[in-house]
Parts: structure tokens; C-alpha cells; sequence
């Protein structure tokens, strides 16, 4: 630690925000933070981390604030409520948003930051519990590049491939377009187990032939080991998945855009949410390669031997 | 060469099955060879290969006959046809049809063949042109254990990745699940690129950036620099990609199945062979990687700005 690292308000201690968290603070920043439940924050304020009382509180005494939160109403509430980050915040200082949220907030907190001379940055991550812990994230970075160039030495502590894609609401776009492209991934891994167990193949023959050639994808190499051994828990959790997608959508249809594979995974992981459970865990507190479930499900009362 | 070696007819010198035979010759195989349209089997002849007449003049002269048309209704016709393989190939002689055709067929195949002692594998590839070239293909195949390892050294020779899934029709079902997990990522890859490109981001660094996260493909990793530099050529034609879509979705209704993603991206891509043309080049003749210029179309009836 130097005297003149700069002091940040972390936002956000979930499974994500405290292996990020923990990742500043081994780099000797000082931290204070806050968390709508409080006892999810003391791993960190064991480790060295000072308590603040609401988002506002944690934002005035820093110079960087980090958000990551759930869902874009709580990004909406901690930053534009009354006393909340952005009129708790001091001029000058930075604010960087790494909740999923949407791209038309991020442009909003961005306005609103400019007019107190607060920067803004969005900057949503991929890469999951496992890349929060092993500071692996792929962070998507919308803003000025002068607040970008700031944020970046924190950036490089927590992720290992850091991006900055355009201005105010680039970082979140960029974020959409990944949980797009992954949409048609699981439908298309999805789909091709459900047609090899109908068609009684070995379905471990079939990971690791299609696994070597052009079929190929991180989520096949992933997830159909995890499908196949019956394990079904969170790296990334449907309900989040929903949200994202809701997003995605939203924002398509302002741009006047029609994404018809978009729209089917949303209608099938909503029907994952409502219609499954797993072991005693409903649809949407299961990961996302748990979209294999209602594939099975259908199969059944399809009366095919699953 | 030696002494012992089998000798081979190989019937389909197209662009995959002449870098396929090329390899046999110059490992030293003795190949007679038939092809539709004599012209397109003269690189092999001129490389020391014999011409047969027919599918079945060239099975009878060898110990292993192996296949790559078409379509399926080439390789019912060739087969099964009257003077065709089945018909004319030696008792204990091996066949084995490397096109991508239908399980049914495959299962047919076998089953007339073990009539006449003769056995029959189900061998279609992945890996398109290039793969066949490099020798890198993944051979996904169907049959009895004995046949395979019969087929096994010349399946060594031409691909890199050789799978044996099964009985009849196995290798068939593989490639099916194989083309099935290709059609979701190909419509979550340019919908990724609709959404990016709608939302005016730099389409090369949102590849860069979900390149090396959790949305990644080999798709995503090959296509999409193509997409962005508008080379829509064939290493896999639309046409026949069509042709798989199909099968699969027949396949599939046979076994009480419904797999929605396929559905919706056989429509699309019959739309794409349908209604673009790019440079001249009607849909059905470009590349899989096409399908951008669909949404890119709808795109710009809806009055984007692509």
C-alpha cells in the first residue's frame, strides 16, 4: 500500500463483488464498503475493509466508488435515490458500475455524474464466480477514455482481459451481445444432447467428438460434463440469466432489431424457471446449463426414455 | 505400397473427397475411382488412380469401397440402385459411405449388406474443405466394432479426430447432433453481431473481447473475422447445410422430438437461401457464415443504418 492509492467504496459483497473486493484489497487499496445485508460483507471487513451505512455514506469518503449490485432497479436506487452515490459522491471523483444493467441506466448515471463533474463508467464482467475468485474476468468498459485510463489499474487486479468498448453504455451493449451469443450456444448444446439421447448415443462419445472439431464452444466444453454428471448448481444462475436476456431484449426492440433465437431462449428458460426443480431447487436458483432439464422434461412427456 | 494393401474404390472426387483420396494414394493405396462428372476425378487419375465406369464397376474391383456424394437420394441411388455397390461389391469386402446422409438410409445400408456379407459403416466428417486438405477431418463413425477397426488405418490417414459411436446409423446421428449444435451457435453469433452492430459498437473489438470469455465458439473464432471482412465463400455451403437441417429435423420428428432452435434456424436459413444474394452469388451458393446477410437485410428493411 502507498500513500497515494486512492481510496475505493465497494458497493456490492455478493459471490461476485467479495472475490473482487478481496482482490483490491491485497493490492493494498483502502477499502470501505457496503452491503444491503451486512453479514455478507465480513469476509472482507475481517479483512481490513471499514463499514459504511448505505451506498451514499460509502461514496463520500472515496475517490473511486465500485458497483455490483442485482438488478438494475438497485443500480437505479443506489445511484439516482436521495442520498445516494451520485449526490453523495465528490466532484472529481470516479464511478464505475459492474452490475449487468442496462445500457440506457449506464447512460442516464453517466449524464447525471457529468453534470456534478463525477465520471461514470459501466463496466460489466463475464466469467463468473470462478473468474471473480481467480481475477479472470473479461470486464466490457463503456465511458470517456480518461475515466477509462483511471479505472484501469483496478480493472487489471480483478480481470485478465480488460475492454474498453466506446462511450456511456458501450460496456453494457458489449455485455448484451455476450449473453446473446451464449443464448444460441445453449440452445444449440441443448438441442444436440436431446437428439443424441433420443437417438440412444453415448452422450460422453458424443461430448468429446464434437468437443474436437468445429461444433465446439466454452460452454460445450463446460457444461455438458457438468449436464452428464447430474450437476446442475449455479456457476451462473438462471434467474440472472432471465434478467439479462429481459435486458437484451428491451433494448433490441428500442433499436427496432428482431433477434428470434434471443426471443426463444427467454421463452424457454422462463418456462426452466417455472416448470423445473432439481433436487428440491427450483428452475431459477439452478445454473444455466439446467436448460438440459427441460429438455428432458419435454422428452418424457414425449414419452421417450430419458 | 505394399503387397497387401487393400485396394480401394472411392466414388465422390469432389472437393472433399478428392483431398480425402489424394491422401489414400499417396500412402500408398491402389484407387480405382468413379465420379459423375469424369473432369472433376482427373487430379487423382493423373496422380496414378484407375477410372471405373460406375459406383459398382469400381466397388467390384476392391477390397473397401468408400462413398462421399451428395445427398442422400445419391446415396440410396448409388447403393441400392440396380448394378450399384451392394449389388456388385465382393462378398467381405467393407463399404463405407462418408456423405452426410440420413441414419434410415445407414441402417438400410447395413442391413442389405449383411445379406450379402458384406460390411457397411456409416463415416460422415466434419472439418469442410480445409480439414479434408490438412488431413484434419473429425471422422464420426457408425457400425460393427469389426468394421471399424478394419476402416480404422484408412480413417487415420484422413482425419485426425476417428470416433466410433455405435452400431448402423450412429456416426450418422453424431454428425446430426453435430450440425444441431452448430445451428444454435450460429444464430446466437450473428444475432450477437445484429444486437453489437445495431447498437453501433466496434464489431472487431466485440469479437476480440467475447473471443476470449465464456460466449467463445469456433465459430465465433473463425466466422466472424470473414463476416466483418465480407468473405462469404464457401467452406461450408448453405445448400448443404439445408440438407442437414433437414435430415436432423426429420430424424428428430421420428423420434417424437421437438427441437425448436433447429426449426427456427432451418427457416432462416431457407429464408437466406431464398432471398439474398451476395456479389452475384445466390444464398444457397455462399457460405454457412451468410446467415449475417440475412439479419443484416432485415436490418435494414426495419431503416438501420448497417
Amino acid at each position: 500500500m502507498t500513500e497515494n492509492q486512492p481510496r475505493v467504496a465497494f458497493i456490492g459483497t455478493g459471490v461476485m463483488g467479495s472475490s473482487m473486493a478481496g482482490h483490491l484489497l491485497d493490492a493494498g487499496y483502502p477499502l470501505v464498503v457496503h452491503n444491503r445485508t451486512r453479514s455478507k460483507a465480513n469476509a472482507v471487513l475481517e479483512r481490513g475493509a471499514t463499514w459504511a451505512d448505505s451506498p451514499g455514506e460509502a461514496a463520500a469518503q472515496a475517490d473511486v466508488t465500485i458497483t455490483i449490485v442485482g438488478y438494475p432497479h438497485d443500480v437505479s436506487e443506489i445511484y439516482l435515490g436521495g442520498a445516494g452515490i451520485l449526490e453523495q459522491a465528490r466532484p472529481g471523483s470516479l464511478v464505475i458500475d459492474m452490475t449487468t444493467s442496462t445500457p440506457t441506466l449506464a447512460v442516464t448515471i453517466a449524464e447525471r455524474g457529468h453534470e456534478r463533474q463525477i465520471d461514470a463508467l459501466d463496466a460489466p464482467v463475464s466469467g463468473g464466480d470462478i473468474g471473480a475468485r481467480e481475477a479472470r474476468l473479461t470486464i466490457m468498459c463503456g465511458g470517456s477514455a480518461e475515466a477509462y485510463q483511471r479505472a484501469l489499474p483496478l480493472f487489471e487486479i480483478m480481470g485478465r482481459s480488460v475492454n474498453h468498448l466506446g462511450g456511456p453504455g458501450a460496456g453494457q451493449h458489449t455485455k448484451m451481445a455476450n449473453q446473446i451469443k451464449i443464448a444460441g450456444v445453449m440452445l444449440g448444446m441443448v438441442e444436440a444432447l436431446a437428439y443424441a439421447s433420443a437417438a440412444g448415443l453415448d452422450l460422453a462419445a458424443v461430448h468429446r467428438t464434437l468437443a474436437g472439431g468445429s461444433a465446439n464452444s466454452w460452454s460445450w466444453e463446460n457444461y455438458v460434463p457438468r449436464i452428464l454428471s447430474g450437476d446442475m448448481n449455479p456457476g451462473f444462475f438462471v434467474k440472472h440469466y432471465i434478467k439479462d436476456l429481459r435486458i437484451a431484449i428491451d433494448e433490441a426492440h428500442k433499436m427496432g432489431l428482431e433477434l428470434p433465437g434471443l426471443d426463444l431462449a427467454e421463452t424457454l428458460y422462463v418456462r426452466l424457471a417455472q416448470e423445473t426443480e432439481y433436487e428440491g431447487v427450483s428452475g431459477g436458483d439452478l445454473g444455466t446449463q439446467a436448460l438440459w432439464l427441460l429438455y428432458e422434461q419435454d422428452m418424457r412427456a414425449q414419452g421417450q426414455d430419458v
